[in-house]
């Protein structure tokens, strides 16, 4: 049976095991097909091509409950759920995305997914609900190596060893998260593949588990003798696969962690169609951490298995030697070691993506901002243009950062401005910074930016004008300048300002403001509800000055076309100037 | 030596290890006697006496850097570095507090540490900096066994067994958590007492620990000879050490829940000495929960190992039987269990306490917020009156969870208005729903309280007046009833409005009022930047109406007096009336 023929996983079931290998073939096609077109995760998902034809294969769904960890390699389970067509139709590209989606397949995704380690939790969740609705079936985690680093992984293990019923955890070692393994556990998987799952060290089975080990899971065969063997299992088991990243593209095989997730690519050499050769933030970052790390050998990098973030790749890791440290996909530890290295004397710099550090609010209150741990944060990916994909918008770090106290948010305008920053956080001794790092083209600056930055909640007049003034902060400073233009078109000298701040308002300036202004206008690149614009509009109101606040309404958007939703959110520059000048006039 | 004549943990190197009996016993006085007057962590820190001395006897803190997980197990530490006295005065009591204390002692309390589990990230951070400093010293985590299944110790268990250098962490095994610990790594740690520490399954050893169990370590000897074993050892090591919670006093040691941390009790019999006799806000729930429970078999409790803030005592536990489960301390996996059974169609209700469900942001956006997981979440001990210590202040459940989109917060203001909310949000099917529980005296309903709450965002107006509008949420309602009694002295015939509604404003509402008032004013019981009313003042400053904000600002504060944060942020009525007053006459 063709991969086209095949409308649900219960087409499987007539398949003979042997034509197995060419509809893994097919769907490896599809994955370099869609990947080297539109760009997303390759590696992933051409490693569990067979474990999930097997998974499909033993087990019923939708009656069994499938629940992919972090869902970036579930294109093969996507195929086999009747949603081949995206990835060989550019239709298909644009319906299908790259995680798992209940409403691309209510029945067989059930859960949105796409940050690291929630599966084990979820299907514990699901456990609990079909053993008090006294029903029967399987409930499985399939979770990559990497997911196993993220604690609540570890917390949905250790609550679901007590379960007395049906639990498998599928763990899918490929022996890579993004980049290279970090951590006692990746040991324990490494010794239990070299002793082909004998080793008595072994942390499933003392946290109560059974465990089956598979030497070789890319061999389907293998893999359906051990979803076979625990089918149907009244009690928890780890199935333990030991997979290939990349199998069966030479290029993903050999560079793994370019080819975990990777842009628009040639299928002949693997090599990227359209490469970055202009600098951007990214690369600013990197080269920026390499000079100060060379400088100061009691600076440390650390990151939480996101390095390509900021474009460390192995080269620039190495470089860095011990002053670089990965503590896995473990943003709270990221920022628990940030907070202990600092307050044991060192210069520390974490660069964090944006969605990803929502995963340590009490880290960021409780171990950070409460104690006397100068470090610095950089925020990296957030706003409309960084990443789009529903599970991975970077819309509130603003609202969760500025909502903890002793925090300073900083939001830098342009290249110099930027680099001022960190320099100031690096060198001081008393704040704890983080820094919203741009994400738009390279802005540069026009005149000398400041260097110190220890008078806090101090905006800065940028043009002074009369009647509207305009605050815009970060990326969108650019079109504060543009709203400000097409303003004084309409003869309104309007005052601009650069906010730098995004923790707290001026209130002296935000006070002075009212002698000669009717209205105040705020510009940010985030959720309006608890960002930048709704304290400068606590502070405005007392006055009763007017105050208009531009951001993005608090609403959950999918792959969004990011200009679509800027106009819907009325944040184009002409839209914003028809809202002021209606606000003027009423 | 007394313990009256230990200055500094120095002090103990030069006594008999004979004497440390007499210590241990003075020191155990000295948790009771403060604890039994002022109330406070008993259990913890009559359990692990022996392990402190010893700790501090063989190790050399401050120039050795320990980190006390929780922190509340510390008072015998904080009696042996200088701080005896804070058990035994009134005035000791209320310098010293109930955890780890920077302020109190820099030198050998590092950080402000109240919640579970961070000790191993931080001290992991600790010993990053004394390695890149080519520094020698002992780094320490000393840790509960409770403690360690939040995913934050185990990601620093995790990362730190790569350290290539010393790095000891001393698991305190009592044998709890507050309540009975829960989980397969609980099994485990009973397979290692049981086996003398001999079983193959050893999850330390699994991450790559060296180990060593103590079989009794409330004898001081063990201990110090274990300790001395590690001292200055150059790789990650556990010390496992066996001690009995509440040792020495019977009663702690009979009723180890209770005796966990307990209001002031007599030392005679244990008993409480201002037992809770009459209904309160905790008891409400309990009682209406087991009342759910019995009506519908398919309602499931979660709690993460705080079954006490809604008084789920071992009875309660009992009773619901399978109908409860307790996740142990980790609110994430709390979260991620609530979305999952929810998603597998039962009702599920999930108390938690507003300072720890911080540790669950991103599983309240992605796993509950983004699917289809309706279900109930009640916020406990919220406020300005429920905690307040520096690490246990509930003042930002309101910024963070109104923060997430599809997340739908109720404030309710009274006891009918409370259980009328949670029977629709048990009821329906479509919203994620928290509600913040009050944590004040018993208010009533003087009218019908809505039982239908899916018109989202719609603010009740109770009683209708002009040029004042006072909006006043939860608990703070009554405080807005007061102001607007005493605006009507002063002629002020102001409009009432109870919001319910904290994650979204009435936005029709709110423009309404601008036909006849001129000033509205917010009252809610938590920070204001991210709160409730930084949402009202930004649909109101549209306009250009006066609005006045009431709340806490933006700060960490320590031990406070209620009355006096109120005061200081302008919270009594008649400091609102000043304000709005001044604000109508500007």
């Amino acid at each position: 049976m063709d991969l086209k023929e095949i409308k649900s996983p219960k087409d499987l079931k007539n398949m003979q095991i042997s034509e197995f290998r060419r509809l893994a073939d097919q769907i490896r096609f599809g994955v370099l097909n869609r990947t080297s077109k539109i760009g997303g995760h390759v590696g992933p998902n051409l490693g569990d091509v067979e474990a999930i034809i097997a998974m499909h294969y033993v087990f019923d769904a939708p009656k069994d409950k499938i629940v992919i960890d972090v869902s970036h390699e579930a294109f093969p389970h996507k195929m086999l759920t009747g949603r081949a067509y995206g990835y060989f139709t550019e239709e298909g590209f644009k319906e299908i995305g790259e995680f798992s989606s209940p409403k691309e397949s209510p029945e067989y995704d059930l859960f949105y997914a796409g940050h690291t380690s929630p599966s084990i939790g979820l299907a514990f969740g699901l456990a609990k609900a079909r053993d008090l609705k006294k029903e029967k079936y399987n409930v499985i985690a399939f979770i990559g190596d990497g997911s196993l680093s993220g604690g609540v992984a570890f917390e949905g293990l250790d609550a679901a060893a007590e379960l007395n019923s049906n639990f498998i955890v599928i763990v899918n070692d490929n022996q890579m998260a993004i980049a290279e393994n970090h951590g006692g556990l990746y040991k324990n998987l490494e010794e239990l593949r070299e002793t082909n799952g004998t080793s008595e060290n072994n942390i499933f089975k003392a946290l109560g588990y059974d465990y089956i080990y598979v030497r070789d899971a890319n061999e389907i065969k293998n893999v359906i003798d051990a979803f076979k063997a625990v089918k149907d299992y009244d009690k928890p088991v780890v199935v333990h696969l030991n997979t290939m990243k990349g199998l069966g593209f030479i290029p993903a095989e050999e560079y793994r962690e370019e080819f975990h997730s990777r842009e628009p690519y040639s299928l002949g050499n693997g090599a990227l169609l359209h490469p970055q050769t202009s600098p951007d933030y990214m690369s600013i970052t990197r080269d920026y951490l390499l000079k100060k790390a060379k400088e100061n050998p009691e600076l440390l990098v650390i990151s939480s298995a996101t390095p390509e973030a900021f474009d460390f790749m192995e080269e620039q890791r190495k470089q860095l030697g011990n002053q670089y440290v990965d503590v896995a996909i473990a943003e709270q530890l990221g920022v628990s070691t940030m907070a202990g290295a600092a307050r044991g004397g060192i210069k520390v710099v974490y660069p964090v993506v944006a969605t990803f550090l929502q995963r340590a609010f009490d880290q960021h209150e409780q171990d950070w901002a409460m104690n006397n741990s100068p470090a610095t944060m950089l925020v990296l990916h957030s706003g409309i243009r960084a990443m789009n994909d529903l599970t991975h918008l970077g819309f509130w770090d603003i609202p969760m950062l500025t909502a903890i106290p002793d925090i300073v948010y900083l939001a830098p305008t342009n290249v110099e401005e930027y680099l001022a920053m960190v320099d100031w956080s690096i060198l001081q001794n008393r704040y704890k910074v983080a820094i919203r790092v741009p994400t738009y083209s390279l802005e540069h600056a026009t005149e000398p930016v400041d260097t110190d930055y220890s008078d806090l909640n101090k905006f800065k007049v940028v043009k002074k004008g009369k009647d509207v003034a305009v605050i815009a902060a970060g990326d969108f400073f650019v079109k504060g300048q543009q709203v400000v233009e097409l303003l004084s078109k309409e003869g309104i000298d309007a005052t601009l300002i650069n906010p730098r701040f995004i923790s707290g308002v001026d209130e002296d300036l935000l006070q002075s403001l009212k002698a000669d202004h009717k209205l105040v206008v705020t510009l940010e690149d985030g959720s309006l509800e608890g960002g930048f614009g709704s304290r400068v509009a606590m502070e405005v109101a007392k006055s009763g000055m007017k105050c208009l606040t531009f951001g993005l309404e608090k609403k959950f958007v999918d792959r969004y076309d990011a200009d679509a939703l800027e106009k819907a959110n009325n944040l184009q520059p002409e839209q914003i100037v028809a809202e002021v000048l209606s606000g003027l006039h009423s």
